[in-house]
């Protein structure tokens, strides 16, 4: 029932975007290069400015606003639409009270696909011993290094929303043998296998990948801990969900004890770490900076694109993000 | 005609072979591990021996010898059948005459899957940025680097045997724009392209991959020279074929002057290359010493295991090899 009042809110909501549209300011961040102004200025045949301190926008005129934050100054009804370039919100919501009558839609892009890329890129540079040959050609040495052959093997990916599936997809399309992990269980229409946690977990010590594409929400903090790296024989970990879903000290020890073969983290609960953050030094490991997902300029717009006409034709963008449930 | 009368002669081969197969003596390199003679004997349920000096076949018995290289003990009528452990057969055949009555298979194990991956993972390894985030590592650097998306690039892939057509199916399933290069043009059942060189050269300048799978004869001795490498616009240039396939020369002046942006290079027609070898030394290459397709002992006797149950059956192994056609 509170699901559905939600549902009907941001029902209402879209109503009234959709009637201030045509009199709203749109503005973006200061800091994002003239391509994106351009596009959006392309989308919407007006004028787009940058948000600063004397931007344009009347009292009591409505904004739309294109970027990575929210400032507290537009933290309020004037508010109409905020389109966020990052696909992940929690830290956006994390970071103020959200104005109840404001949309809130994201930039996702094609994160999907450069998440899977990102997977399989480092499953992989493993199999193919990758670090080892950039060594020997920096030496000159010839030596004939056998491949793992990750056809076959198995993979469990934990989240089955649009990145979990586009990165089993990349897997499958490798042979490897992919189950993505939900609440429920289910047969996608390609085939794809879709598990409980339960299922999954039991599944640990036989698999030779597991790869974290889960959002943080309150289940999901601290999600790989003691108990899931313990129940790994010899799995590499790979961390594309949130930082805070993984507890370092675990894992630390698991890749000591052997556990875990090695850990690909691309997202941290402290970012950036600094330079003497200990994770750096955790072994069989590379932290990539949070770039998995990095979105595209070209891509703010086109996802910008998609709601603006959605809007205009009455419709809740797909893009949406319910702020009271975080995704 | 001339064709025809090959294949004649090699199924007048087999008719041979198919008689003579329980009464000949099975022996193997004895550089061989010992998996191998056990995989051998279940497959035959006969006793496999290492050749060696005292070996103990009696003049005139017929022998099957599985192994890398032919000695030249046996380059005459005694030789039933030479099961080569490795894919590539053309060192085997300039090693010697080919003794004319005698049957060559080959295996190929799960070779095109091993090279496809190795394509994927070296497309891949340059999307991501792989090196840079190895070098951060050990840096202890946090810096956020975009990554390039290989779905919607184009690759062509010259050569359309099983191995092309593998790597061909690992590209596309990220995306990747692909097409095979052969002799004549055709669409396979999945869709699939394949092209003329006539077509693939004329894409050379749009291709952000070009990758080499094909075998050695007369007619690609240095097929990737200067004309190809200078066609290109920014290409990363990949040889998982035969190193004598490469103009290195001319490779070195296409990378300096960035009409190929950077090279993997797994074969070389000098092997191995010497600490002080120039390829060690050109810009933006990797060289993998070989290990694209390293076969596992398993496949070996696989692939032995399906000539042997053919030939039982009275037909040609599939993997059989035209000696005078060297494929």
């Amino acid at each position: 029932m509170g699901h559905q009042h939600v549902m009907d809110a941001a029902k209402g909501r879209m109503v009234r975007h959709f009637g201030e549209l045509d009199r709203a300011v749109i503005l973006m961040d200061p800091a994002l290069p003239d391509s994106v102004q351009e596009g959006l200025e392309k989308v919407t045949g007006r004028t787009v400015a940058r948000l600063d301190a004397s931007s344009t926008q009347e009292p009591g005129q409505p904004v739309i606003l294109v970027g990575p934050a929210l400032p507290d100054s537009l933290r309020n009804g004037q508010l109409l639409w905020f389109h966020s370039t990052n696909a992940g919100i929690d830290a956006l919501l994390a970071s103020g009270a959200w104005p109840q009558s404001a949309l809130l839609t994201r930039t996702v892009g094609r994160m999907s696909e450069r998440i899977a890329q990102y997977v399989l890129t480092w499953i992989l540079a493993e199999c193919q011993t990758v670090p080892s040959f950039l060594e020997q050609q920096q030496r000159a040495q010839w030596r004939r290094i056998p491949s793992e052959l990750a056809a076959g093997q198995l993979a469990l990916v934990y989240g089955a929303g649009r990145i979990g599936e586009r990165v089993a997809a990349f897997l499958r399309g490798c042979g490897i043998r992919t189950m993505n992990v939900a609440r429920t269980a289910r047969t996608l229409p390609d085939g794809q296998e879709v598990v409980t946690a339960e299922t999954a977990d039991a599944l640990l010590g036989r698999a030779r990948w597991v790869v974290s594409a889960l959002p943080l929400t309150a289940g999901t903090e601290n999600y790989f801990g003691a108990v899931r790296f313990g129940a790994m024989r010899g799995a590499t970990f790979l961390n594309t969900g949130r930082g805070a879903g993984v507890d370092l000290a675990a894992l630390a020890e698991a890749l000591d004890e052997g556990t875990v073969r090695a850990a690909v983290l691309d997202v941290l609960r402290e970012e950036p770490a600094a330079p003497d953050a200990p994770v750096w030094r955790l072994p069989r490991t590379v932290v990539t900076s949070h770039s998995a997902g990095i979105t595209a300029p070209d891509d703010v717009c086109t996802d910008f694109a998609l709601c603006w006409d959605e809007l205009r034709a009455g419709r809740t963008p797909a893009l949406a993000v319910d702020p009271s449930r975080g995704y």
